[in-house]
């Protein structure tokens, strides 16, 4: 029997979103769309040049885990947060959403990871993330039933950026594996892949991971092509089962030689687009854990993501298992 | 030569905001639309309560400081935060907005004050507010050289509840007036016009205080009666200008005799009422201060309004400029 149908693992982040226009990006050399690490210094530099903001617990799988929930999923999070008050607040704001987080805090003064993001006209957000508490994230707070106890397990590639995470993630995959459950990844940035491409095919060839999700630029990144049918396919060779979105174009999900087009949901007021990818992996394994057909799981993602960006920051404030049974989905 | 448009004085408070039904507020005994005071162990026992949360600077005068700014008015703000994380976010947001904000932060153990907000669904909020450092705000916050070289020192009525506001209050008033200026006060909340009732109708018949702002429900509260009639010509009578505001309904401005009816903006998809008579204030006292018709102030703060409860949080995360622009109004 299983505890949880969805095991997450990432960097735990509080979001301090703000708007600005494009022009404030070239000046301070924020790469647009992008997650940019940063480090204290420039953490406080970019502050100091931010617009009034507003706060959010976020962090791509701690949104994931919490839209599962919200979906009326059984989740679990692993991540680390300092014991400070931005860690207070996103350890409330994903139990309070139902999600299981066991994971110590941090008791030295580094403090707890943020993510300031610049949201341009154009809706689209730009990442800047100081990883603080995060970089102490290791084997040692893996607890090994929450994992067998897990349908799937799901971890973000952005894992790769802190020192020790990625051992934790192979004890991970390890554990699920022995028990019988699935591994599954997010490509998370086009130039996260960029920076870890070699490890994130061998995650995938060697059968660590079994379900990658992906958007069009991670895909075209991981294969270094700007071909994106050549990427599908090649994607669709080196993983079980792949779901890959594309912004207003909804998704393809790649099984066994198989492509599943879903299509998106249209969003009359994109407001800010943080977020989208991981609720679309939250509604995606929602379904999948539940036994829904890929297709369903597909669109449970769109719905979920067309959610989000309807709104600011990146957890969706109203009911997704409302959303859904009104869409007729479940 | 003023140096400021507007000063406001106020609670200095984080908002941490979340949606609920109304049955949570009934099972936890809060007063629905109301400010409730509570204390460190309620706000811990409410807080663990609390469904997922976004958080933002408010503070009523924070928030009409915050407006002001935002049309492009001069803005200061006295108001007491702590030496922490949410102490640092409030000094950062006001700041960012172009107010000026000099108020030493308390060093003590006291945290800076927090707000609960529950917004039902049918988009009122329910406050409940922990004022912690704000306990410490006194006359010695005072900077008289701000309070001189502004045009309009306004302050919320809810510094009554803190032990010492009151005499930074009259502080202000004094220098103010010494100084050829005029003071503004906003009734807050009818159930805080119910603690001090007494106090605030002599402050606006000792000429204390020149321009009052008040809801519908507080200027009922403040002359106890249910005749919404006979509490607008008390009013009139008590004080030389007022503001009072009916929701939908606009507002109506009472100077000299004379009732000047303002309608209110059409807003299709309201969200959470949070901030919606601060930003009016903002609107009224920027229209004030830069010397528009009585009538266009009015407007101004209704359109002000109209946009923060369009929205989650108590501070438009728009240009309050570009709108008035847009509506005509500058």
């Amino acid at each position: 029997m299983t505890q949880f149908d969805v095991l997450t693992v990432g960097n735990a982040i509080v979001d301090i979103i703000s708007r600005c226009e494009d022009a404030f990006l070239e000046e301070n050399e924020i790469i647009k769309g992008a997650m940019n690490l940063i480090g204290a210094e420039r953490a406080e530099k970019l502050y100091s040049l931010m617009g009034p903001a507003v706060e959010a617990s976020g962090g791509s799988a701690g949104n994931t885990a919490a839209g599962i929930a919200n979906f009326g999923g059984r989740a679990a999070y692993f991540g680390k947060v300092a014991d400070d008050a931005l860690g207070g607040i996103f350890r409330h704001d994903i139990r309070a959403q139902g999600v299981h987080f066991g994971t110590s805090p941090l008791s030295t003064t580094t403090p707890t990871a943020r993510c300031m993001i610049f949201v341009t006209p154009d809706s689209e957000r730009s990442m800047n993330t100081y990883l603080g508490a995060c970089v102490e994230f290791g084997p040692e707070d893996v607890d090994p039933a929450v994992v067998a106890g897990s349908k799937v397990t799901y971890f973000e590639g952005y894992l790769w950026d802190p020192p020790r995470a990625k051992d934790a993630i192979l004890d991970c995959a390890r554990i699920a594996h022995e028990n019988g459950r699935e591994v599954s990844m997010t490509l998370s940035d086009s130039f996260c892949v960029g920076r870890y491409r070699a490890e994130f095919l061998d995650l995938m060839r060697s059968g660590t991971v079994d379900i990658v999700f992906s958007n069009k630029q991670e895909a075209l990144s991981l294969y270094e092509t700007e071909d994106f049918d050549e990427a599908l396919t090649k994607l669709a060779a080196d993983c079980r089962l792949a779901a890959v979105t594309m912004s207003e174009e909804g998704a393809v999900i790649l099984s066994g030689g198989e492509r599943i087009a879903v299509p998106a949901y249209v969003v009359e007021n994109v407001l800010d687009t943080t977020g989208a990818g991981d609720l679309f992996a939250a509604g995606f394994l929602y379904g999948y854990t539940n036994g829904r057909s890929l297709e369903d799981c597909g669109r449970l993602g769109c719905l979920a993501a067309s959610i989000v960006i309807a709104q600011i920051g990146p957890r969706p404030m109203s009911s997704l298992k409302d959303a859904a049974v009104k869409a007729g989905l479940v």
